[in-house]
């Protein structure tokens, strides 16, 4: 296999592109926002604010896997192009990228509104910023519902232009047509698993391992892995059979992802991550972790202080030291090892037009072992 | 001025052809959410459920507009079709006219969730039926919150797919790009109404007449009045001047509307329109009503109770005596009139290419003048 190297130099000219798309998006939203009033242009000031300063890994993973399906050569590898993928769609796939972004963030907010977060990554979220403007001007019940009602209408405002990017952008019509193919699947299917989440929280939703993972995998891997790679493929003119082995490899990729998210909000190191360390186990989240220890002797011990939205910091303590202790880390680390395996396989794999090239299997093992490395 | 009669019978049929395409999209959906466990198809069948039975007011008025701007020659008029529109698109029309319902549907949706409604009609609304087969499973506030995800979610999957289908529709690219710029103004337009409607509830946005009567008609003329006629516009190949003029009687017309509907929600007739009687002064709902009662002696008298959730019949009926009394209602009587002769001269006026073509100012007439005999 050839080794792209991916010089930090170069993600950050990706990175610059994708600002720049982004903060364009924006100030034309912010510019038409101001004839509706001083309230809906700040919503928009302030939506356009905490997009800002994202990882961009969704974005990020569009252009470098659409750049090296379309390089013809690649400076220090003797990888190449796939036959038919084409760059013409270069700038395409930088607006379509930053259609990702948005629609993570759209995600993000009604995320944010059903958990009733007012955090993210250690500050104030939109709502929570929203809620304090609000305070200053009327009552504090008053101040949080208007904070909820704008992260409600922002998010349904972004997940619109979501929608408006890929209607507009420059391509042909059947491109355009498998893009919003692409799309229609992709919501449909995560928002199916954060409905299943939340109904598996308040056991609604009967709570078993296969649920549970089902639910996992479709609420992060189909947005935040497989989208990004198949919107590449499409961009880039590749085969129904390329994008399958594509959306393959995302569905492993993003369902350790998703796990190794579960392990680092419960066992992992709240200074490093940044989130409100038990907060999984406040809100009764049903992970894989907690699927794990529901079969085992300590579950009763475990089940009778889950959910409990005062847990104290002790509590939670002995909370983790019982999950470790019944396997259930251990267990869940080795979903992670054979999704990645799993991973690995669809890498390997020689189908007829299926075969990922070398290019594109570089960046994908790039993203494997960020990922089995990461700490937040 | 030409009359077409629309016949009941006439009025059925086209009635019977939105409720099959929008049979059709339901069933495509739910077969769809099967594969993604049975409480997300619960939740699509429970949404299809509840758009049925709707009055169709706004896609009735794109077919009737759309087919009195194609008709060659209406039987019993001496009417007949804008130079240049062309009947060709009647089935793009349809499932744009579904498209406007779904669309319709979404906003309610949210709107519920925001205004916490769990009634529409008189009955459990979506999330109030979701509640209850949650209480059924699980506890009464993790029942509720799961429900309001649910409205959450499922307006988010309609306001998708109302973009996947105007992506799709069988029109030409740049009858395309015209519906999609349309959509796009529209839902800008109305969740800044709706996002204004909250900040002036809760005193976050100051309130005074003109920001009242600003965030009224954003929030109901844009999508109710102004998206259907311009579809119907743009699907017929009508000029952008005819647009323009279906736009301004458009928003006459929605902004009489919702004038309306506000004064049936305060004085009307529970038994007849089937709300909640009290529910605008239970939440202290800054309409037009209120604006102009703002401005007279009796204000206090009215601010006091105004807001309040355990609101009293008793009492309710007592403030909506003091709001006709202090001449509130008949201001509001009036605006209603005043839109209603602004939307008249639109229909006079003859500018070149503006001219709205007879059969359609028929379509137009019978609107305004359902809407003056309105009691539901």
């Amino acid at each position: 296999m050839t080794t792209t190297v991916r010089t930090a130099d170069h993600t950050a000219k990706l990175r610059e592109s994708l600002e720049r798309e982004l903060a364009c998006f924006f100030d034309s939203k912010r510019s038409a926002a101001q004839a509706f009033g001083a309230a809906f242009a700040q919503l928009w000031n302030i939506a356009s604010r905490h997009i800002q300063g994202g990882k961009l890994l969704r974005p990020l993973l569009v252009l470098d896997a659409f750049d090296a399906l379309t390089e013809s050569s690649n400076e220090g590898t003797s990888g190449g192009s796939v036959p038919g993928t084409t760059p013409d769609n270069r700038q395409a796939a930088v607006t379509i990228a930053a259609a990702v972004e948005i629609l993570h963030y759209a995600f993000l907010l009604h995320d944010d509104v059903i958990d009733s977060d007012v955090m993210r990554r250690g500050r104030a979220n939109l709502i929570g910023e929203l809620a304090e403007i609000g305070a200053g001007r009327t009552g504090r019940s008053g101040a949080e519902h208007w904070a909820q009602t704008g992260g409600i209408l922002i998010g349904d405002l972004l997940l619109a232009a979501t929608h408006q990017i890929f209607a507009r952008v420059d391509v042909d019509a059947s491109t355009r047509i498998r893009l919003f193919d692409l799309l229609e699947h992709t919501i449909f299917e995560t928002i199916a698993g954060e409905f299943a989440d939340v109904g598996l929280s308040h056991g609604v939703v009967e709570s078993d391992l296969s649920s549970v993972l089902a639910m996992t995998k479709r609420k992060t891997a189909s947005y935040t892995f497989e989208l990004p790679l198949r919107a590449a493929v499409i961009l880039a003119g590749g085969s129904p059979e390329l994008e399958e082995s594509l959306r393959s490899a995302g569905n492993h990729l993003g369902l350790a992802y998703q796990l190794q998210d579960d392990l680092l909000s419960t066992f992992g190191d709240a200074a490093v991550h940044g989130k409100d360390p038990y907060s999984d186990l406040r809100e009764g989240k049903q992970t894989a972790i907690m699927s794990y220890a529901r079969m085992t002797s300590v579950w009763p011990s475990i089940e009778v202080a889950l959910g409990d939205g005062n847990l104290s910091a002790d509590t939670a303590q002995q909370l983790r030291r019982l999950l470790v202790e019944c396997g259930a880390e251990r267990f869940v680390q080795s979903l992670v090892e054979e999704q990645l395996a799993a991973f690995y396989e669809v890498l390997a794999s020689r189908g007829a037009g299926a075969e990922i090239p070398a290019p594109l299997r570089s960046v994908l093992c790039e993203v494997a072992i960020r990922l089995e490395g990461r700490q937040a």
